[in-house]
């Protein structure tokens, strides 16, 4: 039996080029003593991955020239020789692009199929949407009646964290590119009001959507749309740095945000975040979740991509604005 | 009887030159029923007066062409209509750049001359003293064997921080302009370290004096110190965003921090703050600093130069590096 993989064949400059990566199959390999074997069935495909392919000190070692690259998965145990993981299990974890994994079970959890199709498992019910409800409760912080923004905000995590303002009782206001993608979150997610980047003034239209200025403001994308967002701050705001999409693939020069004095005036703050540090929480952020997309008060919606080949295309559109939810490179179902 | 005034005549670019600045003359004035008049004795010269004279919304309205300068100062009580200052009390308050101020007694509080030379009023017992008490401890929140590192450290604020920051048991790092900065840190003030930017490489010094990390960054100056700090911080680092010298007087656009998402990297925050938010809690910062500064355990420096008409020199001073301590005009000594 083979397993396929796809693994960093150099350091990219800019987006990802298929030059950058490289294919690979070897022999499955049967799982010593405390390891089990997972089938790989759904990959999470996550901006935060763009980061793991550069050199240099982070919150985590970069993944190395030739080894498979790094990615959140779900899989079904198949064979085991582990006492917590039995075959049959679904699980997530580190599993890495590719068909097959074997695991000594470090940071893989149990996932319960019957709560909800296996792909939400890696969105709303996995690391995307305790992203949106750490970061938005825990470093945001919103209060009843607070306006929250956030950006990339029909994204895996954006979509949730606006949802979430609005089970808290916040005004959410989502920041997208696109009449289709602003159209989604008003009507289908509930958001209060979406501004398009592309075809408006974000200044104008967050002044126009948050005239009681921006009280929270859940950022992954970073550049001219965090100015944008300071230029609008609420005396004591909270900005949750989540991300910076628009500066992952620069070639030059990273970008700061120039009016960050605006924090002073305000007497705001700027916070980063990793979800990882509140893993000790995860089944609480799971309960909740499980239980709002149960009541329908969470909506939730995977771009699925089939094909372990498909995945340098797939994962290229996450930087290019094209997906909607959360974006799951599909190898197999069952 | 008259009064010398200094009035802002343009709004400046860049550095402000002689010409934005406009002399006056005109009778001193009788207090009405519930106010008095001050004999201004001693200014107080800060950067954040620099923000003051720019068009635009910020946490106070702009000084309008014309106006008397806006300023901080310490003066005496020589005839009053009102019920709680007295002719002879010693008082400080938003006096302005001139000899003589009516006031109702807004923003104004009773200076005890007999504690420390007035100028120490304006300086250690002073806003001065209360924006490095309050942004450290309420913003920075040290705990001890912590590293503080400060920028403009042998300025008023600056050196206010670093001192605060050894009696709560820190490690106190202080970044200055020249040799002569840094022994007057390290030999007078007690600093463990000091790092001259201008003879040495920024982030290779913090390496070596912060080993651990940057637990505590206490922002003056923003530009290329804060991207060296924040290329140094310590996991849940904090940063003060106290003030931003070097980008005050900048002609072009202002510069914001290229590495801000060392803030995620390290789940590290970036906190504006102004001391005005904490006047319900002045007496007990000036009580603490009072009795740092009676045990020799905070020393207190005033730079005190003379004349109204040596305002717009000494005001520039605070920009090029030139003062040690706390600025202060001297008007008169009685």
């Amino acid at each position: 039996m083979n397993n396929h993989q796809v693994r960093l064949a150099a350091r990219p400059v800019g987006l990802p080029k298929a030059t950058d990566w490289s294919y690979t199959k070897e022999a499955v390999g049967e799982p010593v003593a405390g390891n089990f074997l997972v089938k790989v069935l759904y990959i999470s495909l996550d901006p935060a991955m763009r980061g793991w392919m550069n050199e240099g000190r982070s919150y985590m070692p970069p993944v190395a020239i030739g080894e498979v690259m790094r990615a959140l998965a779900i899989g079904r145990v198949i064979a085991s020789r582990n006492p917590v993981f039995a075959v049959g299990d679904h699980v997530s974890g580190p599993f890495g692009v590719q068909e097959y994994a074997l695991s000594d079970g470090k940071g893989v959890m149990k996932v319960e199929p019957d709560l909800a199709p296996l792909p939400s498992h890696l969105g709303v019910l996995g690391m995307t949407g305790r992203t949106a409800y750490f970061g938005l409760l825990e470093v945001g912080r919103p209060k009843p009646g607070e306006t929250v923004v956030v950006s990339a905000a029909a994204g895996a995590v954006g979509s949730i964290v606006g949802q979430i303002a609005r089970i808290k009782g916040c005004r959410a206001v989502g920041i997208v590119g696109g009449a289709e993608k602003c159209r989604y979150l008003v009507n289908e997610l509930g958001f209060d009001a979406a501004i398009d980047y592309k075809s408006e003034d974000v200044r104008a239209a967050l002044k126009q959507h948050c005239p009681k200025g921006i009280d929270v403001y859940f950022d992954n994308v970073g550049g001219d749309i965090l100015e944008a967002a300071l230029a609008r701050l609420a005396r004591h705001a909270r900005i949750v740095i989540c991300g910076a999409i628009s500066q992952y693939n620069l070639t030059g020069p990273q970008r700061g945000p120039s009016n960050y004095m605006a924090l002073l005036v305000n007497r705001a703050s700027m916070t980063g975040f990793l979800v990882g540090d509140y893993a000790a929480r995860n089944e609480e952020a799971t309960a909740a979740l499980a239980a709002w997309l149960a009541d329908g008060s969470i909506k939730s919606r995977e771009d699925i991509v089939k094909g372990l080949r498909s995945f340098p295309d797939a994962f290229a559109r996450l930087f290019t604005g094209e997906n909607t939810g959360k974006l799951v490179l599909q190898l197999s179902t069952e």
